[in-house]
């Protein structure tokens, strides 16, 4: 599932910005690999790129047009469709990060193979991976854990992974979710795996490296998540990480699309994700803390950090507001 | 993926009796839906069936043919493929417990849509599950858990229905894998659905009852399995079991393939199920066990039993040896 930068980024008709939340993640992230952005008339997201036509991209060297957005329905209309066919006819590869595959849809797939162009769904997984081994291997793995669903572990692994970097480290983000593989160019979207599989996927997305290289996973779901913890429990066996970095959003009411579930607290979850991390990688453990504080104040997030650091005795940051550099420090490098 | 009863067993060609598995596992539990075997000339397993063709089977009622066998390398042979088709023309539904899906063969798929017959390919739900709410419902629901995979969770399963109905409680044997589906006439095979609706899965296939009816539920591998352990999570999250049954296999050198990973203690295999199995269900408890000693004379299986009570102060039954009454007698019905 490895994609070709750079990448024209596709933004068909978002109704708003959040419909256009995967594109805005590859922006932010990986601003030197998208040349531009595509909207069609009724578009109403912006990434503040350039607005690039499909030919205009491709003379400055774009090689996969990136569809980052949410359609309405699962419905590909006549619009996309033209302008998926008409990039495949200026020699790009299509990556799609929608639920609905596009090499399902005849006039695609036909357009694909007779050009020679690839259809890259990476929603789902375009290749089989072993059940899981168990077995220890080399190099080293941190992996973003969290209280609950969508509380920025892809963010704080990819922070990491740039902290990390920056201090000459050798480390890799390895994507387990759809705006994750499009920022890396590769990956897996763990939670379209087979379940038998969950634990192999992070197997084989992580494999034996170099004995001073870092693997930063993307985390999904929580352990306390009813609908998801099965997902977040393969993915912990898995990587077998050494380093663990919770994640959690202050303030939330319940745990997100299940109201009758409350979030456990930092130390509960800190607890249960060291001991059942420690049956395949027996040095398990929480490093440190990323917060994200968005919705508070400047005040309101220092206290929120404090009071994190108190409970737990561990180093807790806002990745966003303050950087990682202090997970890093934590970590034994 | 509901199958009509009876059945004719079709065993191909099996090189021994391990190979007829799932087909031995139907004749065991469901021995009034089975009206025969049918064996390819080279077969050597033998369930001690009626040998009918299939002409003689369909005469005598059958109308679904069980593919219960394992095939050498995924391959379908020609005389497979026209025992199949001549099966459809019979008027048979096809069910097929391998990985290779009967509705992917061309020649089979056109065939059973020309006459309107089904390909029941049980590994591979027909339908999507929802993602799981963690909503309570009502109705009682039990679990087999295990130390390990292949300990005996079907086979404790069923013979808690069997005991239960026996007793006059409503009960329902509830399949998550193939033998256990065709035993059931329906269900899903968990270990393939994706990764994200496991628990959806096993909400699904537990949906709210009458309150004094008992879904018994086939548990899936081990909180203990490095490689399967978030299948048996998801599981253990959706059923929303307020009784769980362990099930063990007492001198099992290491867990099944994966020889650097000892078993788990019975006490802290029964704790953690206990502890993960609150989050949807608060009054969650193993409820007794299950050990498999058909490896054990009399005499090694009755120490094995009171060591197991011993340490757990649970009551412990060989379901095969002894049946379930004890494990019945100590649910809260």
């Amino acid at each position: 599932m490895d994609m070709q930068p750079p990448y024209l980024l596709f933004l068909g008709d978002a109704p708003d910005q959040l419909a256009a939340k995967t594109a805005t993640g590859i922006a932010y992230w990986r601003p030197e690999w998208c040349l531009g952005q595509l909207r069609l008339p009724d578009c109403r997201a912006d990434l503040g790129l350039p607005d690039l036509t499909l030919k205009e991209a491709r003379e400055a060297g774009a090689r996969t047009l990136v569809v980052g957005v949410a359609n309405r329905g699962g419905v590909v209309s006549q619009a996309w469709l033209d302008t998926l066919l008409h990039a495949l006819e200026l020699g790009y590869d299509v990556a799609n990060g929608l639920h609905r595959r596009l090499a399902t849809i005849p006039e695609l797939h036909q357009r694909a193979a007779a050009l020679g162009r690839r259809l890259i769904d990476v929603r789902h997984p375009d290749q089989p991976v072993p059940v899981a081994s168990g077995a220890r291997r080399s190099g080293h793995r941190l992996l973003t854990v969290g209280t609950d669903c969508s509380v920025g572990k892809m963010f704080a692994a990819l922070a990491l992974e740039r902290e990390l970097r920056r201090r000459g480290v050798s480390a890799t983000f390895r994507a387990t979710g759809q705006t994750g593989v499009f920022i890396a160019g590769g990956g897996i979207c763990v939670d379209a795996v087979v379940a038998d599989f969950i634990a192999g996927a992070a197997e084989w997305l992580t494999p034996a490296n170099a004995p001073d290289h870092w693997d930063v996973v993307e985390g999904q779901g929580s352990l306390f998540h009813p609908s998801y913890a099965g997902v977040s429990l393969g993915l912990l066996h898995g990587t077998q990480a050494e380093c663990l970095v919770m994640c959690h959003e202050p303030g939330r009411a319940h745990m997100r699309g299940v109201p009758e579930y409350s979030l456990p607290s930092l130390s509960e979850c800190i607890r249960l994700n060291e001991q059942l991390g420690r049956l395949t990688c027996p040095e398990c453990r929480v490093i440190g803390l990323a917060l994200n504080t968005a919705a508070l104040s400047e005040a309101d997030a220092a206290r929120a950090l404090a009071a994190a650091e108190d409970e737990t005795g561990l180093p807790a940051v806002d990745p966003c507001r303050h950087g990682v550099a202090r997970l890093v420090e934590a970590m034994p490098l």
